[in-house]
């Protein structure tokens, strides 16, 4: 996703230094023009710095090390944060960098490596409108759409760990009628063609019931992993926030059930097989 | 339903004779041709009964009694029954109509009134298939497409029960989402923008969407006492074919929480209302 | 049970007829002293009829057929129906047997077979005043205390199967946290011990977590579908009264799943080993 | 429950030094003989340290600061945590006490503060054997029995979490009942009568089921944000080691709608009223 966003940035004319934890990756967009910083700090003294890591913990060890961005970053700098992180660390990311004369924006993005690369994304973002406004320039040459949410950043969060959620609760519900479905003898496949040739047209429908449907979990599009980690930081917020989430709570134990059974290297779609399972048809 | 239904097979050129316990409602059809039965046997001796019903307890009274449509069907005539009924009484259907030489299509309907109207139904259908053959034209009359699962009748109804459980979670995890996102201060339609721009595009999202966030639950499209009922249907096929069906059991717990409190004449879209109450928003 | 109760009332100077589906299970009884019918009306001709049936099933066909007890017991007569029925269904007998002017005593039991045997037996009754004071007597040979919770008589069909539920419930729990205890390396026996010296003292934690820890479900004390069914009565009392039960739910989905796995022939304390075997620890 | 610990290992002849961030609390108990320390350090200088906190944070403070308890403790000195804390930093703990040369024992404590007081608390304690050995004496102490469940000390967190989540499951349990038996009419301590003289005997029953029969919240005996917060540390290890908890999860959304209507200095008992709540009595 990363050097998708930062190829589109360059071929938009702007000067981009980049940084990465394995060092070829980083010199792959330096034959597009990249500069490559040996440091995240270094990487980080332009206008904005764009992060784009797996979690909490790689965004924390790269914002709050000695050699991090809230160190190098200039006064007045905009840090867009586009991984899907807790609500919690973004907002301490965004009183972090304020108390350093900084700025910061949380700006997770829908749509998977594909859609980074033709810049199609869609960026949920949210911080001060000031630092927004300095990076939506930005927004428009790597996304197809950006949605500003709030002033405050990690409802950006919130939204996207949302968005997370509701795909997960689509490929639980997909598994549970398939489940139920295929044991009164009905095909999965024509059961999601009626499905979404009728009400359920929407592409993570086909995208997910496909999936499942073929117990096609290899390679993992996104994997069961980071699905329970999403599906964790969406009740964290809830928690939070005193909101419960029964469907999120449920799709939390399904996630642990797929990973002790060795789902580790699975897509997360593998959690719409567990109904069948649990029905005794696998 | 039936009216509309009705309607389109005697602008179809078929000739139609009517039956409703609410006699007026009948009479409104004898203004566009057709004649009016005064029991349901009497409008059973066509070539094809079709029946569109409230529920179960409606079905076995005008199949099982004297003068019901059992008792005066001709043999070899076609029951087509629409509703959403349960698994178990489209078995028993089956069986009777078969035992007394005559035969029987399940066939309920995706689609709200308007729909049946503009003879825009879908409709799967399951049965033997020469019974299937035979009432495919007037399929074709009154709906744009109809799905053939299976030549045992009551596939069909565990897909359209799978199908109402479906749009149950949607307006469930809807209700979730936005129970999260609104108390971070996310107005809740444009939370819905974000998903029906994105991922989410499928038209049950926007309906049910607007639903939830304008909490318009009055006047009931579809009443919450009938959601409960698919959803304890098909969790009773559930339980027949032995299929746990978690999701399906956290709506049922929902539905009863909003009937509890006053929720009968509540569109079933009120459900996505409780996670906000449980959340102490509203 | 049905026989240890009838023994404990011939002992105690009563003079019973008994009916059993099965002619040599009642001939046994002879020889203690019992008349033996052939039909079940022919049992009921007594001042009270004990039922101590299997379900809701059985009951119906021994009181509504024409040779049942409805249509034999005299007017002023007592049904005492011990089963653990729905508490629809006894809300139907004691009307019916109104109607027929006949009396009608629900009073399901606490205790397994050895308790009925000692007359050790917990009575939970319910039904109108007089009635039950007639066959108080009677209780007391059968059984060592008796509650009476209403003189309405489903009311106690209704605490019975709280009482399952609350059983059901001791079987999951001590199964989720034996699977996580035992995943962390404690002896499950060494656990058991821990709750039942400290907080957990009562028998049915001890009893229901030795089987759970010795994985010993054969042969079944109480059938895993005999589990299904009062957990599923319960919820159907919980839909008509309104009333969510969420762990019943949860507890529902547990026993289908037991039995999609050819769990019926199992003890319904099998539900306790389903959590280790989501943690992937069997 | 600190105070009454620190007054029995006194009272025994041990020397102790006390260190409370409150420092009037420390000093109630310089008049039976402690000697006050003001830094959680200069309280950590003996053969033995007992910590008896809130939460992680607070363990966590008094720990790892300067001033804290692992930078003052004597090579081969023993550190007794009796909080319940998250077998994560349990496991943290036994860690960085090995680096230090420092010994680590986690022996949380069953049994409210009149158990304290008395002497008869329960300890589930696990760590090293030479360290556990070294402090039995001083658990004979302050304790009736004392329950060593492993060498690993985070074992023993993972026992505690699990002792708080079945006294939660009962909680909920007995409030899904009471809100069914209820509503049948049924006095919610006649119910309660019959479960606790029959097969629930266990104190837990009683105890919990008057507070919610009672409704009787405040003050709180043990506070519902704590109750949530054992609920989510037994969920954390579920997670850790995967074992999906379904019951657990469930009551983590019942705590968090209590505290989002304003529970948090209600008694966790509280989480037994929900059910009523649901079902429209209260």
């Amino acid at each position: 996703m990363g050097s998708a966003i930062a190829a589109n940035l360059i071929k938009a004319g702007h000067e981009v230094t980049v940084y990465n934890r394995t060092r070829a990756k980083a010199d792959k967009l330096a034959s597009v023009g990249a500069k490559v910083a040996s440091t995240p700090g270094e990487a980080a003294k332009g206008d904005a710095v764009f992060t784009m890591l797996a979690d909490d913990k790689a965004i924390e060890s790269i914002a709050f090390d000695a050699n991090g961005i809230l160190a190098h970053m200039k006064p007045g700098g905009v840090h867009v944060a586009m991984s899907t992180i807790s609500a919690a660390l973004s907002k301490r990311l965004a009183e972090s960098h304020a108390k350093a004369g900084q700025r910061y924006v949380a700006a997770p993005v829908l749509g998977r490596p594909d859609a980074a690369a033709a810049a199609k994304l869609f960026i949920v973002a949210a911080g001060a409108a000031d630092a927004v406004k300095t990076v939506t320039p930005l927004f428009d040459v790597i996304g197809q759409r950006t949605f500003v949410v709030s002033e405050q950043a990690d409802a950006a969060n919130v939204v996207k760990l949302s968005c997370n959620f509701l795909i997960a609760t689509v490929i639980e519900s997909l598994g549970e009628t398939m489940a139920l479905t295929s044991k009164v003898g009905i095909d999965k496949h024509n059961f999601l063609d009626i499905l979404t040739s009728t009400l359920f047209g929407a592409p993570i429908y086909k995208t997910y019931g496909n999936l499942i449907a073929d117990e096609k979990f290899k390679p993992a599009g996104f994997a069961a992993p980071l699905g329970l980690k999403d599906v964790r930081l969406a009740l964290a917020a809830g928690e939070e926030l005193r909101v419960p989430l029964p469907i999120a709570s449920l799709l939390r134990d399904r996630f642990l059930t797929l990973l002790a059974h060795g789902g580790d290297d699975l897509d997360w779609s593998a959690v719409g097989s567990l109904a069948a399972k649990d029905a005794g048809s696998v």
